[in-house]
């Protein structure tokens, strides 16, 4: 079914490691753009998920819960549509989602339950099942080693770029590939909103030790950018790992498991940030540190609240040094502090310079806030000088274009 | 010091109850607007307040609460001053609001532990005193029954229009009167955030039951309103309540304590909904209805939810029937809820359409859709079929204009 390309550039993304083959293509959900999506490993796989923690699940997020279930955590294939979310479908939704895998595990020779399947696009209406039904036997003829930058195209809805990522790490001796593709724009949230992410890896590793990596890793990455503070009914991530690169299996602790994370790590949020900086109208993406706070959740709170402040991110699109936003962020984001050891500084390509010191206000520069702001990346550090623990979070401005897109676009 | 007018007309907001006084005047911190305002009990008064959940609290919400506690909830004058909040000022702050307590005491002739003082405006300023030292004395030697206008005025920041309120109603054969102000426009969102409430009632009722009464009542009303989600350093509402109506004093319980909670909730509604329609760059309001949901709690979460979303917001200035992102914010209001049961309805006075039934869309009409959003008032209605308790929550849409005001506005 696929043949391996000599030409190494045009191997990219959930192609790049070995064994896995991918193809995207247009099926007439959307006007003109690639539309569905195939990803499937040559061999068998361990396979771990991340699904939306949105109350109202998409059909796609129930089935793979199902599929994972039984299978024990494994999958050879990952089947996308984009233009329909398969969302509050009802049992005819149910039904449409068991149906993709049903027809692409028949044409890849697998079971259908090792058949992993997502959506999105429009909430509420129904899959045009024959599009979808044309479209996976046209995506499963072409599956190729060349397939990945069409694998990315054929998930984007509102995205204006295609997102593909590749890691490559050396484990015990053998050279380990992670690749993966993301979609997402607007409604990118903490707790994986209207965003898809896809990775592939030739490890070994089981599917227990897997899961436990990747929950770990998308809480420091994908669930720690916001675009518009929504989370959508769809949103996943995904993982296959085929054990191509022969490595001996990834165990739950140690050095070898570490750096897998570590990999994994960076390829998500390699993703996650690709992600923000292709948000819906964003003009300037921005970086939230929180240092020193008393735990680990007070860190990833005050960090995520900051990038999810629409004050802050009018703020930082108008170019404003506006830190009583921030520290008033800070104050609502539940975090445990004390208000009267906050300093918060202001960074980027250009310079740094401290706003706060102390939970007073300092008289900065004016002028140097303003060069720092001009920079499409900016970066704010919020030091709680209240313990040993750090997080980052991710977010972007918000501008007149995501008004725009929004007011017209429906999701 | 005042007199009373006969020209009812004039006799407006906090001043419509008998015994109390009012003013606003210019004090230079605003380059020619009204920027101090004094209210003031000509006879002892009872007070209660309910102040921001920020954790990063303003110097005067910190003297109030001291105040409050001083004084078993007693006070006689709130003194406001706007531009500048003193928020994030450290001790400097505290010592500057206390000495606008003090000053205030002196020249109104009370213990300046029955001052309540208030500031909006710019984080992280000191309060340049001498200013608001001369705003002082002029408010204070200008406090009549007519002046209640020009305390709302005094009172504002980015609000276009100052805001008043009287309600009145009848407690055991005498005639009680509610009188409030109001500001808020940007940063307004669920927990009392830059939002300044001051209500004045000639109520007898002891502290205690109108303390009660007030976080009933603000529960329903100021913290069920959105602008922007995000939460200030320096809300408050401030109630006081002087007895001069001569009612038997209201008690906790029994058919007068609801007819006086009632009261207070209709005046907390109506300048909480002025708040709303003010919002910055507001071109709809928003109100979100749940009905019949498991819990109180859960009514209030999934309406609060659905007035947050910028993706809805944007959806309402756009007039699109986006109903899949209010499912979508539902979703993700942490109410429990069963997503199969749930109606969504679209309301405005030009009609009603059925969006979705039984957690699935409906075929509804675009064209009828389209002309209910027309309308400057939008309702959604949410049916979660769950259970018998319901809330209301009120928001605004989301505008290139908010992005313009917010992206220059230093707050």
């Amino acid at each position: 079914m696929a043949i391996e390309c000599g030409c190494k550039e045009n191997i990219t993304g959930v192609c790049a490691p070995k064994g896995f083959i991918a193809s995207g293509v247009h099926a007439g959900l959307k006007k003109a753009k690639k539309d569905v999506t195939v990803i499937f490993s040559e061999t068998p796989a361990a396979a771990a998920g991340v699904f939306t923690q949105n109350a109202v699940k998409a059909a796609p997020v129930i089935v793979n819960m199902e599929h994972l279930k039984k299978t024990a955590g494994h999958a050879r294939a990952i089947v996308v549509n984009s233009a329909v979310a398969n969302a509050c479908t009802g049992k005819r939704g149910l039904e449409d989602a068991r149906e993709m895998a049903a027809l692409s595990g028949e044409l890849l020779g697998i079971p259908k339950e090792e058949v992993l399947v997502a959506s999105t696009g429009v909430i509420g209406v129904t899959l045009p099942m024959d599009k979808i039904q044309k479209g996976i036997e046209d995506a499963c003829s072409k599956l190729s080693k060349t397939g990945g930058l069409a694998a990315a195209e054929g998930i984007m809805t509102t995205d204006t770029v295609p997102k593909e990522e590749t890691v490559i790490v050396d484990l015990d001796g053998k050279t380990v590939t992670l690749g993966g593709i993301a979609k997402g724009s607007g409604m990118i949230h903490p707790n994986m909103a209207t965003m898809l992410g896809f990775i592939t890896t030739d490890a070994a590793i089981s599917s227990k030790v897997l899961q436990h990596a990747l929950r770990e890793v998308v809480n420091e990455t994908f669930n720690m950018i916001s675009v518009d503070g929504d989370t959508s009914t769809n949103d996943m991530v995904l993982v296959l790992a085929n054990g191509a690169a022969g490595n001996s299996p990834v165990e739950m602790e140690g050095p070898t498991y570490e750096k897998f994370k570590e990999a994994l790590y960076e390829i998500c949020k390699s993703l996650a940030k690709k992600i923000v900086e292709d948000g819906e109208g964003v003009t300037k993406v921005l970086e939230v540190e929180v240092k020193n706070a008393a735990t680990s959740e007070d860190a990833r709170k005050a960090a995520r609240k900051v990038t999810e402040s629409n004050l802050v991110k009018t703020a930082i699109f108008g170019e404003d040094a506006n830190w009583g936003r921030v520290i008033m962020a800070v104050g609502n984001s539940g975090a445990n502090f004390d208000p009267d050891k906050v300093d918060v500084f202001l960074e980027s390509d250009w310079g740094r310079e401290q706003m706060m010191e102390a939970g007073m206000g300092l008289n900065f520069s004016e002028e140097k806030a303003a060069e720092i702001l001009k920079e499409k990346e900016i970066k704010i550090v919020i030091d709680l000088h209240d313990g040993t623990y750090s997080a980052k979070a991710w977010g972007c401005d918000l501008s007149y274009e995501y008004v725009r897109i929004n007011a017209d676009y429906r999701s």
